[in-house]
Parts: structure tokens; C-alpha cells; sequence
């Protein structure tokens, strides 16, 4: 079977690379959140890590984009690509949202609960990593997607039994705002996980 | 006059129908809204009836983009489909966010001119269907497009007044923390509605 | 060298002139949130300056948008074009919902540091009318959406510090919630201007 990606793209321009390494990024910056909720011992080292693989995807998806402006495809596959890098972007950028303000608010203790949120993370990156490796051959895509579908619900499940724990347990308004944002930021990084299954899965059956 | 979505869609696919079905349950879900917030006896009952009518969109949004994404129609058509599905179910999405909210930030009373918002929330959900309704026929379609523009300048109106008044007369942070973020995503519905309304707008000027 | 707009869109329907309104428009209410923000004697008069602005951009993106949709260029086009105006709106919606929150929360005081987020804003929007300007002859245009980013960064980071002094320093929870709120739509607005740019590179670089 022709590769999928290769039918949009050119084959020597390196996108499917591109792709792989963007999702890499993404991938390592949820488990470092991880890493960060479990020990806390040194958020701003932690915070600075996921802000370096911040800073490589911008550059990646900067790199990415101007590379397929200039590459002869149709505008609606062009638009279907553009999405995708920016959305697995999104998600990266989320984590990197809630590691900053884990260290710009002082929290001082992390709340239980608010590590599984991030190793749900952890899952759904994963299999965004699994799906964009073999959106080229076209091999089991549609199974990713719909494991990322499940993890969103799960992460929505969660962040809302935290939320409502923390306007149960937490007396102090100024600890409510703080965390329920941070909360909501990593719910909404999932979120954003489901966005790139979205355009994952319309690539697929676009192009079966 | 030839069919407006049917020159966009095969007629047998049945798309109409499909759209029609969203829109109703749109519909169905902010009336039930309007309903809990004026009783509020039993809103876990009632949050549940708006969660099931939430789950019915999820499956007819998927049916929608499936078919669509396997039908032979311009990509630029195609576009403007998805789109219009993906912003008809965020109105539902939206109605139930907020009334999962009540029910788990456990709200004891509602505040006065709530239900007000939610009955704007409840005419534009019934001009979206209309609209939606009369887009094939192309049946002065463009009528209810400027009366979903009214409403939803209305319900940002109601919604600063109500967000005015919280701050005025509300003490506690807390209760300001959960009654701001319930309005604000009452509101964001009827934005919704109109981006509803942009989009069929579009629709209905391209095939002019 | 031909114009790039003119490329896209026939010079008689005037797009560019629309264009350039719309984002002089943008450019004046931003320079009204500075003077709202330093001196803070009439913010009721002041806000009403920036709410005219904005219906009037609201008028000539209706107009645009209209006109576009009559027009007969490549669908492809038109998303840009569509795209871009909507973008260049959102800047003043957000500057507007700034400064109608700073009257309707009955602000008393102007936070320090809160005026030099909107001077950043007003060096974006001037930015971005420069690069709108220049779009047709396409001269020079990515200059200026290298400096909005890089405007866009800066605004990011007095953001972050504004509100890591406000938790530090404020120790009423409502005040937190109201000036954090009206801090990050400003910060919303500059990273609108740079959504902006980014259309405004791609149309670049796809009419290079």
C-alpha cells in the first residue's frame, strides 16, 4: 500500500521526519510533567525542561510550515496538514502552560490526584506519537484515535472529580484559582490530544 | 429553486436529515436548561437528561463526518459541512458544561436573571433549527442568521449585567469563582450560535 | 511586481482599503487603551471610544465579508482572506472586552505594569497595520510579522510577571480574580496580532 502521508507529500521533503520529531516532543514533555507532579523537589529545573522542547517545536513547526508553503500540494490536503502540526503543537504548548504556572504561583505541595491527570497525558501523547508514526503506511491509524478518544473522556472524568475536591477540600479562594487553573490547562492539553486524532482520522478516510 | 444543501450533498446520503436531528437536540438541551434552572428540585436528574441528549450528538456528529468524509464532494464544500456540524454540537457541548457545573459545584440556589440568560440561549437554539431547517430550500435562511446576531448580542448584555451584580452583591470568592465561570459558559452557547449563524450565512452567499 | 491582494482579489471590490480600515481601526483602540490605562479619569467615556471602534469594525468586517462572498476567487483564497479579516477583528473585540471589564468591575485603581502590556499592544497593532499595508506590494511584509512575534514574546512575559505580582501582592481574592482576568485579555489580544501575522505569512509565502 502507497504511503499515506507520501500521497500529500513529496517523499524527499522530510515531512513524515518532521511529524515524528514534533510528536517526540510532546511525548517527553508530558512524561517530564509527570516527573515534576511526582518529585517537585526542583519545579523551576523541571519547568525549564519543558520549556526547551517548547522552544524546539516552535522552531520544528516554523520550519515545518514554511516548508510546506513552498511545496506543490493541493490547498486541502495543505490545510489538513497545517492543522495537524499546529494542533500536536497545542498540546506541547499546554504543558507547558501548566509547568509555568506551577512555578510562577508558588505552589508550595501538589494536590493528589493531579499527577494521574498528567500520566493520562502521558497515555494520549503516547498514542499520538503511535498514530502519527504510522499515519505513513496507513497501519492501524483508526485504533490510535479512538484509544486517544477514550483517554480524553478519562482526563475529563478526572479533572472534574478534582475540581470538585478542590471547592470541597480547599477553603482558600487564592489556592481555588491557582489550581483550578492549573487543573483545567492539563485537561485542556488532552483535549488537544483528541483535536489531532480528529484530523488524524479525517486524513485516514480521506485518503483510504 | 434547486435544494441548497443538495447541490452540495448527494440527496440520498441524508445529510439534511442528520443536521436537522443536531439542531433538534440543541434545541431540546437548552430547553431542558431553562427548566432546571427554574425548578432546580432535582439538577442531577436533570443534567443527566442534558449529558444523554450530549451523548446522542456525539454519535450523530461522527455518523455526519464519516459519511461526509467519504462522499465525493469539493473539498471546499466539504469544509464548510464539517464546520457547520462541528459548531452546531459545540452549542450542546457548551449547555452541558454548564449544567454539569451546577450540579457539581453544588449550587444551592440559582441567581436571580440566570434563567433569563438561559431562555435567550433557548430562542436562539430555536432559530439555529429553524435555520438549519430552511437551508435546503434556501428559504429565507438569512432572516434567522440576523435574529441569532440579536440574541446573541442580547445574551452578552444579560451576561455583563449578571457578571456586574455578582461582584456587587456576592461576598464570598468562592461563590463568585463557580457563578462567573456558569454564566460565562452560558454565554459562550449563544456565541456559539451565532458562529452557527456565520457559517450558514457563508453557506447560503456562496450558493447564491 | 504585481500586487499580492490584487493576485487574490480583483482590485475594483476595494478589499485592500477595507483591509487597511480595519486595521487602522485596531491600531486607534489600542492607543485609546493606553490613555484609558494612564489616566483613568473617565474609563466610562474612555471605554464608549473603544465600544465605537469596534461596532465599526464590526460594520466593515460584515461589508468584507460579504463582498468576498460574492466574489469569484478560488475557495483556497478566500479562507485566507476570510481568515485574516476575522483575525484582525478579534484584536479589537478582545481590547474592547478589556476595557468594558475595566468599567463594569468598577476598577479603582490601575494596577502598575498594566499600562505597559497595552503599550506593547499598541507597538503589535501598529505592526500589523504596516504589514497590512504593505501586503498588496508584498514589500517588506515579513519583517513586520517577525517584530509582532517577537512583540508577542514580550507581551507573554510581562503578562506572566503581572500576575505572578498580583498573587504576591493582593491579598483580596475578587481583586486577584478581577485583574487577572483583565491582564490576560490584553495578553489575548497581542497573541492575536499574532495570529494575524501568521496568516499573513502564509498568504506571503504561498503568493512568493
Amino acid at each position: 500500500m502507497p504511503g499515506l502521508l507520501s500521497k500529500l507529500l513529496p517523499r524527499e521533503a522530510g515531512f513524515h521526519d518532521l511529524f515524528v520529531e514534533l510528536a517526540e516532543n510532546v511525548y517527553a514533555a508530558a512524561q517530564a510533567m509527570v516527573v515534576m507532579l511526582e518529585n517537585f523537589s526542583n519545579p523551576a529545573a523541571d519547568a525549564e525542561k519543558i520549556k526547551n522542547l517548547e522552544h524546539a517545536n516552535d522552531t520544528l513547526t516554523h520550519k515545518l510550515m514554511n516548508k510546506l508553503n513552498r511545496t506543490f500540494i493541493t490547498p486541502f490536503d495543505r490545510e489538513d496538514i497545517h492543522e495537524l502540526a499546529s494542533e500536536i503543537d497545542d498540546v506541547l504548548d499546554l504543558t507547558d502552560a501548566a509547568a509555568s504556572r506551577l512555578v510562577t504561583y508558588h505552589v508550595e505541595k501538589i494536590r493528589p490526584g493531579v499527577a494521574d491527570l498528567a500520566r493520562v497525558l502521558v497515555d494520549a501523547t503516547r498514542e499520538m506519537l503511535a498514530a502519527v508514526r504510522v499515519l505513513e503506511q496507513n497501519d492501524h491509524v483508526l485504533e490510535h484515535c479512538i484509544e486517544i478518544n477514550r483517554l480524553e473522556n478519562e482526563a475529563d472524568r478526572l479533572c472534574r472529580n478534582l475540581i470538585a475536591n478542590l471547592f470541597e477540600q480547599e477553603k482558600d479562594p487564592v489556592q481555588i484559582i491557582k489550581w483550578k487553573e492549573i487543573i483545567e490547562v492539563l485537561e485542556t492539553a488532552t483535549d488537544k490530544c483528541e483535536d489531532v486524532a480528529n484530523v488524524v482520522e479525517t486524513i485516514t478516510l480521506k485518503n483510504a
